[in-house]
Protein backbone atom coordinates (compact mmCIF):
# COMPACT_ATOMS: atom_id res chain seq x y z
CA UNK A 1 0.00 0.00 0.00
CA UNK A 2 0.86 3.05 -0.79
CA UNK A 3 -0.26 6.39 -0.18
CA UNK A 4 0.40 10.56 -0.58
CA UNK A 5 -1.29 13.76 0.79
CA UNK A 6 -1.78 16.68 -0.99
CA UNK A 7 -3.45 19.99 0.01
CA UNK A 8 -5.59 22.55 -1.76
CA UNK A 9 -7.74 25.43 -1.13
CA UNK A 10 -11.37 25.53 -1.92
CA UNK A 11 -11.55 28.15 -4.71
CA UNK A 12 -14.57 30.45 -4.78
CA UNK A 13 -16.22 29.54 -7.89
CA UNK A 14 -15.87 25.90 -6.91
CA UNK A 15 -19.21 26.93 -4.79
CA UNK A 16 -22.19 26.45 -5.09
CA UNK A 17 -25.26 28.81 -4.36
CA UNK A 18 -25.98 25.85 -1.63
CA UNK A 19 -22.95 27.62 -0.29
CA UNK A 20 -20.56 24.59 -0.48
CA UNK A 21 -18.69 22.88 -3.08
CA UNK A 22 -20.46 21.86 -6.08
CA UNK A 23 -20.25 17.74 -5.51
CA UNK A 24 -18.62 17.30 -9.38
CA UNK A 25 -15.63 19.11 -8.25
CA UNK A 26 -14.23 16.11 -6.34
CA UNK A 27 -13.77 14.15 -9.30
CA UNK A 28 -11.46 17.30 -10.16
CA UNK A 29 -9.91 17.20 -6.95
CA UNK A 30 -9.40 13.36 -7.33
CA UNK A 31 -7.82 14.19 -10.60
CA UNK A 32 -5.53 17.00 -9.31
CA UNK A 33 -3.90 14.76 -6.17
CA UNK A 34 -3.15 12.09 -8.25
CA UNK A 35 -1.55 13.85 -10.61
CA UNK A 36 0.38 15.62 -8.18
CA UNK A 37 1.14 11.98 -6.41
CA UNK A 38 2.47 10.44 -9.86
CA UNK A 39 4.60 14.19 -10.11
CA UNK A 40 5.85 13.48 -6.46
CA UNK A 41 7.04 9.79 -7.75
CA UNK A 42 8.81 11.21 -10.06
CA UNK A 43 6.37 10.49 -13.20
CA UNK A 44 4.93 13.56 -14.81
CA UNK A 45 1.56 12.59 -16.08
CA UNK A 46 2.12 15.55 -18.76
CA UNK A 47 5.57 13.72 -19.84
CA UNK A 48 3.48 9.83 -19.68
CA UNK A 49 0.97 11.23 -22.48
CA UNK A 50 4.29 12.74 -24.55
CA UNK A 51 5.41 9.39 -24.58
CA UNK A 52 2.26 7.93 -25.90
CA UNK A 53 0.21 6.23 -23.21
CA UNK A 54 -2.80 8.05 -21.77
CA UNK A 55 -4.60 6.95 -18.89
CA UNK A 56 -8.47 7.24 -19.32
CA UNK A 57 -10.67 7.21 -16.32
CA UNK A 58 -13.59 4.07 -16.69
CA UNK A 59 -15.00 4.53 -13.19
CA UNK A 60 -15.41 7.03 -10.43
CA UNK A 61 -17.32 6.79 -7.11
CA UNK A 62 -17.46 9.06 -4.60
CA UNK A 63 -19.25 9.24 -1.13
CA UNK A 64 -19.74 13.02 0.48
CA UNK A 65 -19.87 12.88 4.06
CA UNK A 66 -19.73 16.28 4.84
CA UNK A 67 -19.77 19.73 3.25
CA UNK A 68 -16.39 21.45 1.92
CA UNK A 69 -17.03 25.29 2.73
CA UNK A 70 -14.99 28.10 0.56
CA UNK A 71 -11.52 28.83 1.99
CA UNK A 72 -11.46 25.65 3.46
CA UNK A 73 -8.03 23.73 3.69
CA UNK A 74 -8.38 20.23 2.44
CA UNK A 75 -6.10 17.33 2.24
CA UNK A 76 -6.69 14.70 -0.77
CA UNK A 77 -4.76 11.55 0.64
CA UNK A 78 -4.62 9.09 -3.00
CA UNK A 79 -4.00 5.47 -1.56
CA UNK A 80 -2.51 2.76 -4.05
CA UNK A 81 -3.04 -0.98 -2.92
CA UNK A 82 -2.29 -2.69 -5.99
CA UNK A 83 -0.06 -2.74 -8.65
CA UNK A 84 -1.49 -1.36 -12.03
CA UNK A 85 -2.10 -4.13 -14.83
CA UNK A 86 -3.81 -2.70 -17.75
CA UNK A 87 -5.98 -0.64 -15.12
CA UNK A 88 -5.08 0.79 -12.00
CA UNK A 89 -7.53 1.91 -8.87
CA UNK A 90 -6.64 4.93 -6.77
CA UNK A 91 -8.65 5.47 -3.55
CA UNK A 92 -9.14 8.56 -2.29
CA UNK A 93 -9.61 10.19 1.28
CA UNK A 94 -10.41 14.34 1.70
CA UNK A 95 -9.90 15.84 4.84
CA UNK A 96 -10.93 19.34 6.09
CA UNK A 97 -8.76 21.50 7.96
CA UNK A 98 -10.44 20.07 11.42
CA UNK A 99 -9.52 16.84 10.57
CA UNK A 100 -12.74 15.33 9.13
CA UNK A 101 -13.09 12.42 6.49
CA UNK A 102 -15.60 14.48 4.53
CA UNK A 103 -15.56 12.43 0.89
CA UNK A 104 -14.20 8.88 0.33
CA UNK A 105 -14.00 7.76 -3.21
CA UNK A 106 -12.50 5.44 -5.79
CA UNK A 107 -10.85 5.84 -9.67
CA UNK A 108 -10.38 3.10 -12.04
CA UNK A 109 -7.97 4.27 -14.92
CA UNK A 110 -7.02 2.12 -18.51
CA UNK A 111 -3.77 2.81 -19.70
CA UNK A 112 -3.99 3.41 -23.06
CA UNK A 113 -1.94 4.03 -26.30
CA UNK A 114 -2.16 7.53 -27.88
CA UNK A 115 -1.25 6.66 -31.62
CA UNK A 116 -3.16 3.52 -31.90
CA UNK A 117 -6.25 4.19 -29.27
CA UNK A 118 -6.28 0.61 -27.96
CA UNK A 119 -5.84 -0.53 -24.32
CA UNK A 120 -1.81 -1.15 -23.35
CA UNK A 121 0.30 -1.95 -20.56
CA UNK A 122 1.53 0.78 -18.03
CA UNK A 123 5.23 2.27 -18.66
CA UNK A 124 7.84 0.72 -17.46
CA UNK A 125 9.52 3.18 -15.53
CA UNK A 126 5.54 3.61 -13.89
CA UNK A 127 5.63 -0.04 -12.67
CA UNK A 128 9.21 -0.11 -11.73
CA UNK A 129 8.51 2.95 -9.57
CA UNK A 130 5.64 1.38 -8.22
CA UNK A 131 7.18 -1.83 -7.04
CA UNK A 132 9.13 0.10 -4.77
CA UNK A 133 6.70 2.26 -2.90
CA UNK A 134 3.68 -0.06 -2.66
CA UNK B 1 -40.05 2.88 -12.90
CA UNK B 2 -40.49 6.26 -14.90
CA UNK B 3 -37.86 7.38 -17.35
CA UNK B 4 -36.88 11.08 -18.65
CA UNK B 5 -35.13 11.62 -22.04
CA UNK B 6 -32.78 15.07 -21.94
CA UNK B 7 -30.49 16.20 -24.86
CA UNK B 8 -27.29 18.05 -24.80
CA UNK B 9 -24.78 19.42 -27.17
CA UNK B 10 -21.31 18.80 -25.79
CA UNK B 11 -20.22 22.01 -25.27
CA UNK B 12 -16.36 23.51 -26.70
CA UNK B 13 -14.79 24.16 -22.69
CA UNK B 14 -16.50 20.58 -21.83
CA UNK B 15 -13.64 18.96 -23.80
CA UNK B 16 -10.06 18.23 -22.47
CA UNK B 17 -6.61 17.98 -24.22
CA UNK B 18 -7.36 13.71 -24.69
CA UNK B 19 -9.88 15.66 -26.91
CA UNK B 20 -12.47 14.52 -25.63
CA UNK B 21 -14.99 15.56 -22.81
CA UNK B 22 -13.68 15.45 -19.32
CA UNK B 23 -14.88 12.43 -17.57
CA UNK B 24 -16.10 15.26 -14.33
CA UNK B 25 -18.46 16.51 -16.65
CA UNK B 26 -21.01 13.79 -16.66
CA UNK B 27 -21.88 14.67 -12.97
CA UNK B 28 -22.92 17.82 -13.97
CA UNK B 29 -24.88 15.89 -17.06
CA UNK B 30 -26.82 14.12 -14.50
CA UNK B 31 -27.57 17.08 -12.57
CA UNK B 32 -28.84 18.62 -15.63
CA UNK B 33 -30.84 15.71 -16.31
CA UNK B 34 -32.40 15.11 -13.43
CA UNK B 35 -33.45 18.72 -13.38
CA UNK B 36 -35.08 18.79 -16.51
CA UNK B 37 -37.07 16.17 -15.32
CA UNK B 38 -38.28 17.27 -12.08
CA UNK B 39 -39.06 20.36 -14.05
CA UNK B 40 -41.14 18.78 -16.88
CA UNK B 41 -43.23 17.03 -13.91
CA UNK B 42 -44.08 20.25 -12.62
CA UNK B 43 -41.45 20.24 -9.77
CA UNK B 44 -38.78 22.86 -10.76
CA UNK B 45 -35.72 22.08 -8.31
CA UNK B 46 -35.38 26.24 -7.89
CA UNK B 47 -38.84 26.44 -6.54
CA UNK B 48 -38.32 23.36 -4.05
CA UNK B 49 -35.01 25.08 -2.49
CA UNK B 50 -37.25 28.45 -2.54
CA UNK B 51 -39.78 26.16 -0.20
CA UNK B 52 -37.11 25.19 1.97
CA UNK B 53 -35.95 22.26 0.83
CA UNK B 54 -32.72 21.37 -1.00
CA UNK B 55 -31.05 18.29 -2.21
CA UNK B 56 -27.54 17.52 -1.62
CA UNK B 57 -25.55 14.38 -3.64
CA UNK B 58 -24.42 12.08 -0.98
CA UNK B 59 -23.17 9.29 -3.49
CA UNK B 60 -22.38 9.38 -6.75
CA UNK B 61 -21.34 6.72 -8.89
CA UNK B 62 -20.17 6.55 -13.14
CA UNK B 63 -19.00 3.82 -15.55
CA UNK B 64 -17.63 5.46 -18.69
CA UNK B 65 -17.96 3.17 -21.76
CA UNK B 66 -16.88 5.05 -25.26
CA UNK B 67 -15.89 8.57 -25.01
CA UNK B 68 -17.90 11.91 -25.89
CA UNK B 69 -16.80 14.42 -28.35
CA UNK B 70 -17.20 18.50 -29.14
CA UNK B 71 -20.51 19.16 -30.73
CA UNK B 72 -21.77 15.52 -30.08
CA UNK B 73 -25.96 15.50 -29.45
CA UNK B 74 -26.15 13.46 -26.25
CA UNK B 75 -29.39 12.09 -24.94
CA UNK B 76 -28.88 11.51 -21.32
CA UNK B 77 -31.60 9.27 -20.22
CA UNK B 78 -32.57 9.57 -16.02
CA UNK B 79 -34.20 6.58 -14.47
CA UNK B 80 -36.51 6.36 -11.21
CA UNK B 81 -37.13 2.90 -9.73
CA UNK B 82 -38.25 3.88 -6.14
CA UNK B 83 -40.42 6.34 -4.87
CA UNK B 84 -38.02 8.64 -2.49
CA UNK B 85 -37.50 8.36 1.28
CA UNK B 86 -35.57 10.18 3.06
CA UNK B 87 -33.20 9.53 -0.19
CA UNK B 88 -34.12 9.73 -4.02
CA UNK B 89 -31.99 7.63 -6.12
CA UNK B 90 -31.63 8.53 -9.74
CA UNK B 91 -30.11 6.33 -12.38
CA UNK B 92 -28.62 7.82 -15.56
CA UNK B 93 -27.77 6.09 -19.42
CA UNK B 94 -26.25 8.41 -21.61
CA UNK B 95 -26.61 7.61 -25.12
CA UNK B 96 -24.86 9.51 -28.60
CA UNK B 97 -25.99 10.49 -31.58
CA UNK B 98 -25.09 7.40 -32.90
CA UNK B 99 -26.98 5.56 -30.31
CA UNK B 100 -24.54 4.05 -28.29
CA UNK B 101 -24.29 3.92 -24.63
CA UNK B 102 -21.40 5.86 -23.47
CA UNK B 103 -22.01 6.05 -20.14
CA UNK B 104 -24.11 4.46 -17.25
CA UNK B 105 -24.02 6.48 -13.53
CA UNK B 106 -25.97 6.83 -10.44
CA UNK B 107 -26.57 9.25 -8.16
CA UNK B 108 -28.00 9.42 -4.21
CA UNK B 109 -29.74 12.40 -2.85
CA UNK B 110 -31.09 13.41 0.39
CA UNK B 111 -34.07 16.25 1.28
CA UNK B 112 -32.62 18.21 3.55
CA UNK B 113 -34.53 20.83 5.47
CA UNK B 114 -32.06 24.64 4.14
CA UNK B 115 -33.33 26.30 7.49
CA UNK B 116 -32.36 24.00 10.11
CA UNK B 117 -29.80 22.03 7.68
CA UNK B 118 -30.97 18.33 8.87
CA UNK B 119 -32.41 15.70 6.90
CA UNK B 120 -36.01 15.51 6.07
CA UNK B 121 -39.08 14.13 4.31
CA UNK B 122 -39.21 14.59 0.32
CA UNK B 123 -41.99 17.43 -0.43
CA UNK B 124 -45.65 16.32 -0.34
CA UNK B 125 -46.46 17.31 -4.18
CA UNK B 126 -42.94 15.46 -4.97
CA UNK B 127 -44.28 12.35 -3.50
CA UNK B 128 -47.96 12.71 -5.20
CA UNK B 129 -46.58 13.50 -8.34
CA UNK B 130 -43.79 10.97 -8.23
CA UNK B 131 -46.33 7.93 -7.13
CA UNK B 132 -48.30 8.92 -10.32
CA UNK B 133 -45.87 8.46 -12.67
CA UNK B 134 -43.38 5.60 -11.35
CA UNK C 1 -24.64 43.57 -39.15
CA UNK C 2 -26.00 40.01 -38.79
CA UNK C 3 -26.79 38.72 -35.39
CA UNK C 4 -28.21 35.24 -34.47
CA UNK C 5 -29.29 34.65 -30.81
CA UNK C 6 -28.90 31.18 -28.68
CA UNK C 7 -31.31 30.06 -25.64
CA UNK C 8 -29.99 28.67 -22.42
CA UNK C 9 -30.82 27.96 -19.21
CA UNK C 10 -28.89 28.32 -16.63
CA UNK C 11 -27.56 25.10 -14.48
CA UNK C 12 -27.18 24.69 -11.07
CA UNK C 13 -23.22 24.13 -11.35
CA UNK C 14 -22.94 27.02 -12.86
CA UNK C 15 -24.25 29.28 -9.35
CA UNK C 16 -21.48 30.00 -6.39
CA UNK C 17 -22.20 30.92 -3.27
CA UNK C 18 -23.20 33.99 -3.81
CA UNK C 19 -26.48 32.19 -5.08
CA UNK C 20 -26.07 33.39 -8.58
CA UNK C 21 -23.86 32.79 -11.82
CA UNK C 22 -19.86 33.09 -11.24
CA UNK C 23 -18.84 35.77 -14.01
CA UNK C 24 -16.76 33.01 -15.42
CA UNK C 25 -19.28 31.16 -17.20
CA UNK C 26 -20.61 33.86 -18.88
CA UNK C 27 -17.39 33.75 -20.69
CA UNK C 28 -18.75 30.12 -21.71
CA UNK C 29 -21.76 31.60 -22.44
CA UNK C 30 -20.18 33.47 -25.16
CA UNK C 31 -18.61 30.64 -26.45
CA UNK C 32 -21.79 28.01 -27.02
CA UNK C 33 -23.63 31.07 -28.26
CA UNK C 34 -20.73 31.86 -31.43
CA UNK C 35 -20.75 28.04 -32.06
CA UNK C 36 -24.20 27.82 -32.17
CA UNK C 37 -24.12 30.70 -34.36
CA UNK C 38 -21.76 29.17 -36.53
CA UNK C 39 -23.20 25.68 -36.91
CA UNK C 40 -26.87 27.62 -37.64
CA UNK C 41 -24.94 29.00 -40.43
CA UNK C 42 -23.62 25.23 -41.86
CA UNK C 43 -20.16 25.76 -40.45
CA UNK C 44 -19.94 23.90 -37.58
CA UNK C 45 -16.60 24.90 -35.74
CA UNK C 46 -15.92 21.29 -34.86
CA UNK C 47 -15.50 20.69 -38.85
CA UNK C 48 -13.46 23.91 -39.32
CA UNK C 49 -11.15 21.78 -36.67
CA UNK C 50 -10.98 18.90 -38.82
CA UNK C 51 -10.02 20.76 -41.32
CA UNK C 52 -7.22 22.02 -39.89
CA UNK C 53 -8.13 25.99 -39.13
CA UNK C 54 -8.50 26.81 -35.04
CA UNK C 55 -9.77 29.47 -33.53
CA UNK C 56 -8.03 30.63 -30.38
CA UNK C 57 -9.63 33.55 -28.50
CA UNK C 58 -6.95 36.31 -28.31
CA UNK C 59 -9.43 38.86 -25.99
CA UNK C 60 -12.37 38.96 -23.81
CA UNK C 61 -13.98 42.01 -22.14
CA UNK C 62 -17.31 41.45 -20.32
CA UNK C 63 -19.39 44.00 -18.34
CA UNK C 64 -21.76 42.37 -15.81
CA UNK C 65 -24.99 44.51 -15.29
CA UNK C 66 -27.58 42.34 -13.52
CA UNK C 67 -26.84 39.02 -12.22
CA UNK C 68 -27.84 35.67 -13.23
CA UNK C 69 -30.19 33.06 -11.29
CA UNK C 70 -30.26 29.38 -11.23
CA UNK C 71 -33.05 27.78 -14.13
CA UNK C 72 -32.53 31.76 -15.64
CA UNK C 73 -33.59 31.17 -19.65
CA UNK C 74 -31.51 33.64 -20.96
CA UNK C 75 -30.67 34.70 -24.34
CA UNK C 76 -27.35 35.26 -26.16
CA UNK C 77 -27.45 37.30 -28.88
CA UNK C 78 -23.69 37.58 -30.83
CA UNK C 79 -23.35 40.21 -33.35
CA UNK C 80 -21.03 39.98 -36.20
CA UNK C 81 -20.44 43.68 -37.20
CA UNK C 82 -17.26 43.45 -39.86
CA UNK C 83 -15.82 40.54 -41.99
CA UNK C 84 -13.19 38.90 -40.73
CA UNK C 85 -9.96 39.50 -42.21
CA UNK C 86 -6.84 37.46 -39.79
CA UNK C 87 -9.09 38.03 -36.73
CA UNK C 88 -12.75 37.88 -35.72
CA UNK C 89 -14.97 39.92 -33.55
CA UNK C 90 -17.67 38.76 -32.30
CA UNK C 91 -19.72 41.09 -29.54
CA UNK C 92 -22.45 39.81 -27.54
CA UNK C 93 -25.82 40.92 -25.52
CA UNK C 94 -26.99 38.70 -23.17
CA UNK C 95 -30.79 38.80 -21.77
CA UNK C 96 -33.17 37.21 -19.13
CA UNK C 97 -36.44 36.04 -19.32
CA UNK C 98 -37.70 39.09 -18.12
CA UNK C 99 -35.96 40.86 -21.53
CA UNK C 100 -33.34 42.71 -19.25
CA UNK C 101 -30.11 43.03 -20.48
CA UNK C 102 -27.60 41.64 -18.05
CA UNK C 103 -24.76 41.27 -19.78
CA UNK C 104 -22.71 42.67 -22.36
CA UNK C 105 -19.17 41.45 -23.96
CA UNK C 106 -16.48 41.40 -26.42
CA UNK C 107 -14.29 38.31 -27.96
CA UNK C 108 -11.73 38.73 -30.60
CA UNK C 109 -9.76 35.41 -32.07
CA UNK C 110 -7.65 35.00 -34.33
CA UNK C 111 -7.83 31.88 -37.75
CA UNK C 112 -5.08 29.87 -37.16
CA UNK C 113 -3.59 26.72 -38.70
CA UNK C 114 -3.42 23.79 -36.88
CA UNK C 115 -0.51 21.93 -38.43
CA UNK C 116 1.99 25.02 -38.32
CA UNK C 117 0.46 27.36 -35.77
CA UNK C 118 1.03 30.08 -37.88
CA UNK C 119 -1.79 32.57 -38.09
CA UNK C 120 -3.63 31.92 -41.27
CA UNK C 121 -6.53 33.69 -43.61
CA UNK C 122 -10.23 32.49 -42.48
CA UNK C 123 -11.53 29.60 -44.59
CA UNK C 124 -12.93 30.64 -47.65
CA UNK C 125 -16.11 29.02 -46.89
CA UNK C 126 -16.90 31.14 -43.74
CA UNK C 127 -15.94 33.89 -45.80
CA UNK C 128 -18.60 33.14 -48.50
CA UNK C 129 -21.64 32.85 -45.79
CA UNK C 130 -20.20 36.16 -44.22
CA UNK C 131 -20.68 38.32 -47.06
CA UNK C 132 -23.71 37.11 -47.46
CA UNK C 133 -25.84 37.72 -44.15
CA UNK C 134 -23.48 40.71 -43.07
CA UNK D 1 1.07 50.88 -6.26
CA UNK D 2 0.76 47.13 -4.38
CA UNK D 3 1.41 43.97 -5.92
CA UNK D 4 1.62 40.15 -5.19
CA UNK D 5 2.58 37.25 -6.91
CA UNK D 6 0.32 33.85 -6.67
CA UNK D 7 1.67 30.89 -8.02
CA UNK D 8 -0.70 27.20 -9.63
CA UNK D 9 -0.25 24.58 -11.29
CA UNK D 10 -1.91 23.76 -14.55
CA UNK D 11 -4.73 21.09 -13.68
CA UNK D 12 -6.03 19.05 -16.38
CA UNK D 13 -9.37 19.75 -16.65
CA UNK D 14 -8.33 23.37 -17.31
CA UNK D 15 -7.10 22.27 -20.60
CA UNK D 16 -9.43 21.92 -23.81
CA UNK D 17 -9.60 19.98 -26.47
CA UNK D 18 -6.74 22.83 -28.49
CA UNK D 19 -4.65 21.27 -26.08
CA UNK D 20 -4.34 24.20 -24.00
CA UNK D 21 -6.13 26.36 -21.33
CA UNK D 22 -9.30 26.89 -21.73
CA UNK D 23 -9.20 31.21 -21.62
CA UNK D 24 -12.40 30.72 -19.35
CA UNK D 25 -10.30 29.80 -16.69
CA UNK D 26 -8.21 32.58 -16.77
CA UNK D 27 -10.92 34.42 -15.30
CA UNK D 28 -10.55 32.16 -12.60
CA UNK D 29 -6.97 32.65 -11.64
CA UNK D 30 -7.39 35.84 -11.33
CA UNK D 31 -10.27 35.27 -8.89
CA UNK D 32 -8.01 32.81 -6.74
CA UNK D 33 -4.87 35.53 -7.32
CA UNK D 34 -6.87 38.12 -5.79
CA UNK D 35 -8.08 36.12 -2.77
CA UNK D 36 -4.90 34.78 -2.06
CA UNK D 37 -3.54 38.56 -2.31
CA UNK D 38 -6.63 39.55 0.53
CA UNK D 39 -5.47 36.39 2.74
CA UNK D 40 -2.18 37.30 2.62
CA UNK D 41 -2.91 40.63 4.10
CA UNK D 42 -4.81 39.79 6.70
CA UNK D 43 -8.19 40.24 4.94
CA UNK D 44 -10.06 36.97 3.88
CA UNK D 45 -12.58 37.10 1.68
CA UNK D 46 -14.48 34.64 3.32
CA UNK D 47 -14.60 36.49 6.62
CA UNK D 48 -15.87 39.87 4.55
CA UNK D 49 -18.77 37.83 3.52
CA UNK D 50 -19.21 36.29 6.74
CA UNK D 51 -18.93 40.41 7.78
CA UNK D 52 -21.94 41.24 5.72
CA UNK D 53 -19.84 42.89 2.55
CA UNK D 54 -19.60 40.92 -0.92
CA UNK D 55 -17.36 41.92 -4.28
CA UNK D 56 -19.25 40.83 -7.24
CA UNK D 57 -17.31 41.68 -10.40
CA UNK D 58 -18.58 44.30 -12.90
CA UNK D 59 -16.07 44.15 -15.71
CA UNK D 60 -13.63 41.34 -16.78
CA UNK D 61 -11.01 42.20 -19.74
CA UNK D 62 -8.30 39.46 -20.92
CA UNK D 63 -5.63 39.48 -23.61
CA UNK D 64 -4.18 35.96 -24.05
CA UNK D 65 -0.50 36.17 -25.26
CA UNK D 66 0.80 33.15 -25.01
CA UNK D 67 -0.73 29.91 -24.43
CA UNK D 68 -0.78 27.57 -21.63
CA UNK D 69 -0.42 23.66 -20.73
CA UNK D 70 -1.10 21.18 -18.60
CA UNK D 71 1.39 20.75 -15.53
CA UNK D 72 2.92 24.60 -16.48
CA UNK D 73 4.02 26.14 -13.06
CA UNK D 74 2.21 30.04 -13.86
CA UNK D 75 2.63 32.93 -11.66
CA UNK D 76 -0.34 34.98 -11.43
CA UNK D 77 0.59 39.27 -10.55
CA UNK D 78 -2.09 40.70 -9.03
CA UNK D 79 -1.60 44.75 -8.79
CA UNK D 80 -3.02 47.47 -6.97
CA UNK D 81 -2.67 50.81 -8.10
CA UNK D 82 -5.46 52.84 -6.66
CA UNK D 83 -7.17 53.06 -3.18
CA UNK D 84 -10.89 51.29 -3.00
CA UNK D 85 -14.05 53.89 -3.22
CA UNK D 86 -17.29 52.30 -4.33
CA UNK D 87 -16.05 50.12 -6.04
CA UNK D 88 -11.94 47.93 -6.68
CA UNK D 89 -9.84 47.62 -9.79
CA UNK D 90 -7.68 45.02 -9.71
CA UNK D 91 -4.77 44.44 -12.39
CA UNK D 92 -2.73 40.95 -13.46
CA UNK D 93 -0.18 40.03 -15.35
CA UNK D 94 0.55 35.70 -15.56
CA UNK D 95 3.86 34.45 -16.50
CA UNK D 96 4.60 31.13 -17.30
CA UNK D 97 7.77 29.22 -16.14
CA UNK D 98 9.82 30.13 -18.75
CA UNK D 99 9.14 33.56 -17.26
CA UNK D 100 7.12 34.59 -20.55
CA UNK D 101 4.33 37.20 -20.18
CA UNK D 102 1.87 35.01 -21.12
CA UNK D 103 -2.06 36.88 -20.38
CA UNK D 104 -3.10 40.35 -18.89
CA UNK D 105 -6.35 41.04 -17.36
CA UNK D 106 -8.30 43.41 -15.36
CA UNK D 107 -11.16 43.28 -12.85
CA UNK D 108 -13.50 45.93 -11.48
CA UNK D 109 -15.13 44.86 -7.94
CA UNK D 110 -17.92 46.78 -6.42
CA UNK D 111 -18.38 46.34 -2.70
CA UNK D 112 -22.37 45.53 -1.89
CA UNK D 113 -23.88 44.86 1.14
CA UNK D 114 -25.48 41.54 1.06
CA UNK D 115 -28.02 42.28 4.00
CA UNK D 116 -29.58 45.03 1.46
CA UNK D 117 -28.32 43.95 -1.77
CA UNK D 118 -26.81 47.49 -2.19
CA UNK D 119 -23.64 48.81 -2.97
CA UNK D 120 -21.92 49.93 0.20
CA UNK D 121 -17.95 51.33 1.16
CA UNK D 122 -15.53 49.22 1.38
CA UNK D 123 -15.09 47.35 4.75
CA UNK D 124 -12.83 50.12 7.23
CA UNK D 125 -9.87 47.26 7.49
CA UNK D 126 -9.37 46.50 4.01
CA UNK D 127 -9.20 50.41 3.64
CA UNK D 128 -6.60 51.13 6.55
CA UNK D 129 -4.29 48.15 5.39
CA UNK D 130 -4.18 49.34 1.87
CA UNK D 131 -3.44 53.01 2.68
CA UNK D 132 -0.33 51.24 4.31
CA UNK D 133 0.83 48.87 1.49
CA UNK D 134 -0.82 50.78 -2.12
Amino acid sequence: MYSFNSKLRVRYYETDKMGIVHHSNYVRYYEYARMEMMMNLGLSYGTMEKEGVMMPVISVSSRYIKPAYYEDELVVRVILNDLPTAKICFCYEIFNQHGDLINKGETVLSFTNIATGRPCRPPQRLTDILKKVI
